[in-house]
């Protein structure tokens, strides 16, 4: 352990070193790291795909359940894909170097305040070993150092991809040491890396919700953590129908392993008796079970053939990432936004209605992330906002909220060009 | 202990629900708070002295030294300040609601960011009670409810503040709630208050460095710290000879016992013979002492009635706060940028030079909340960067950096206006 604590330190004093000097670094070199890695991606599949194997069978080997294999492949058409979104990155606008709030003051000084790279980013994440790449390609236009720290199961994937990615940089000119991966998987190593605030400036965590708790718990540098999203969907009195309909559907059902999919839908008393069997219908559709409250229950008749369940205590503020939602009847606006403000996790919130007040409530008055009016809370996201990619959604409210871009990755500092000003 | 907890969760609980609240109060009710707050301050200077006697009695009972008791001190003409910064803030633009980024997507989905309050700040401070105003004007512009926990130095004075703010607001029809004063000034309630995350959104400590170095390790919600601030000056070897010598006269002398004053000079050694005899003669004025390397030591001869010492390896990177600065020659720029990168604080740097590249290279290069060129450093204040007030300086680099005004007291979430869209 000793030695892997050197060898931490002696990557994280090394990106360091490099984060001084990307922080200046024209987009040019950038870019061509970003091409690089798109192009080896490419040319070296094969590499890549023997590298993959190795976890896949010792993921076979030990039993892993075939979601979490099918997380761990790698395949051309996925490369393909991953090499598309690298590309993609390269033509976003370089965060990096914009002009805020520039003014010259009346003795003289111009001031300003221009973007420029956090420093050093630390991620830790698991399983799914695209993540190698979407983190370096995004670090490396936002001009940020990155530490890599991924999961013991996609670790021969990892240590390959992120070797493409120091020598497609080196290719570029990119200062050596921007690009570090931890190849050691000790569990341990997290908490000794979680204590280098000297040389990592901000941590982003990907994994479990109690692995997310554990790093902000223990991080001694800022962390922006999400990934957490109990989301509800409010259908209001004036609710269209249709829309009400296809938006819940669409929400719980598009993608239900996903945070920004549907939790609990609260339905207004005045509209439930006609909504809620429309509803629930067209959600068995797709097989999904539904966990209701006393009320919602008396309306739903089990011999419809819809899975039903009688709602518990634990499924108000429960993530289900799975084809499991819960039904609340509440009976005014008020109670859904006190619901809201007791059991959401500030991720995304939507209500359904043709009442302009309610709607117009609704947006002041939830305090989460993203909140909606008519529309599915599936779009929480760095691509459906156009921010072009996204290093993950943040749930705090420092910092940066919701999907987190390239600009999310960068701070700023105030530049003041003097003339031999003094402070009278 | 138990009921104090009570107590403040109760505090913490309140603070909350009217934050919900504050996010979308006019700006028409926060400033009449605010005008009721100023006017209070003159009708009520009587009252308000009478407690702060009690204070300044109580420390000159327990010995404490005449700088903290002229910290504590209030008279008419100080009141009179506090009323007129109260009245500034209430005339500087409300930064909540501001909209931005907003665009229309493909999909017809109306997206923006929409600027809102953090929530609830919690105010740690020491002596000065006019921190308690500062503090709450702030908070209240901002629409922030705030948690105020004062020294019990100036536990008199604060309480009376705290109950003539919290009239203020609730005769202005602000939420009730929005001001909770801590009267309980136990040491060990910091720590409770650092634990509830669930109703404090932001911590800003002020005080001395090993209370931040506390309130950052125990946190359990987002902190902002700054007010440590060891600065540089460096004198490059193209330096004005005027300009150097002001510039660091003014740093470190007009006003040495703050954040942003000068800590050390760097000197290009091509200059040092010219320029250190006549800066030491100036400083020398002022009475200041200097630390100097083994170098500057052979340039500055003692009998020219300086305060010389030699320097100690603890003088770099120490934030001397009085007057006291360090010197030491380098031969280069880059030893200069070397030099505080390893010792700066990420407060304030500042280059003399009129050499435009060594400018702009120091510009890109240090990292730090602010950097100048050709000025002092003293300008590192919200009132001189034209943010009207400032709740402090932030010397991290998430969230805010530099000082923090009326806008770095907020947040954003994201507004979606839909017609019935769902993810394809």
């Amino acid at each position: 352990m000793k030695n892997a604590v050197k060898e931490l330190i002696a990557k994280g004093m090394a990106a360091k070193a490099a984060s001084r000097k990307l922080g200046y670094l024209s987009t040019e070199v950038k870019n061509r790291a970003l091409e690089n890695i798109a192009a080896d991606l490419r040319a070296r599949t094969k590499e890549i795909l023997a590298a993959n194997k190795l976890d896949l069978k010792a993921a076979s080997t030990n039993g892993i359940n075939e979601t979490m294999q099918d997380r761990l492949l790698l395949n051309a058409a996925r490369l393909e894909a991953i090499a598309k979104d690298v590309l993609n990155i390269a033509a976003l606008p370089d965060p990096v170097g914009e002009m805020l709030d520039t003014r010259t003051m009346p003795n003289g000084l111009l001031i300003g305040k221009k973007r420029v790279p956090l420093g050093v980013i630390g991620a830790m994440y698991e399983s799914r070993p695209n993540v190698t790449i979407d983190i370096s390609a995004l670090c490396i236009k936002s001009g940020n150092a990155v530490i890599l720290r991924g999961g013991k199961e996609a670790f021969h994937s990892n240590l390959m991809l992120a070797e493409l990615v120091q020598a497609a940089c080196d290719r570029a000119g990119m200062p050596a040491g921007a690009v570090q991966f931890v190849d050691n998987t000790d569990r341990e190593l997290v908490g000794e890396m979680l204590k280098l605030s000297e040389y990592i400036d901000l941590i982003i965590p990907r994994g479990t919700e109690t692995f997310i708790k554990f790093v902000k718990e223990n991080a001694k540098m800022g962390v922006v953590a999400g990934g957490i999203g109990v989301c509800h969907t409010y259908v209001d009195a004036s609710a269209d129908m249709d829309k009400a309909v296809n938006i819940v559907f669409n929400a719980k059902v598009q993608k239900p392993s996903v945070c920004n999919a549907l939790d609990t839908v609260l339905v207004h008393r005045a509209i439930a008796e006609d909504y809620l069997p429309l509803a629930a219908k067209e959600l068995a559709k797709a097989g999904v079970e539904l966990h209701c409250d006393k009320d919602s229950l008396k309306i739903l008749k089990p011999e419809k053939g819809l899975k039903l369940k009688a709602a518990v205590k634990e499924d108000w503020g429960k993530e289900f990432l799975a084809l499991t939602a819960a039904i609340k009847i509440v009976d005014s606006l008020d109670e859904a936004l006190e619901h809201i403000a007791v059991y959401g996790s500030g991720h995304s919130e939507a209500i359904i209605t043709e009442d302009y007040t309610s709607g117009m409530r609704f947006l002041n008055e939830v305090d989460a992330a993203c909140v909606y009016v008519n529309a599915s809370t599936r779009f929480t996201d760095g691509g459906q906002f156009g921010l072009g990619a996204e290093v993950g959604i943040s749930t705090q409210k420092m910092h940066a909220r919701g999907p987190m871009g390239l600009k999310e990755l960068t701070t700023y500092k105030w530049l003041i060009f003097g003339s031999g000003q003094a402070r009278p």
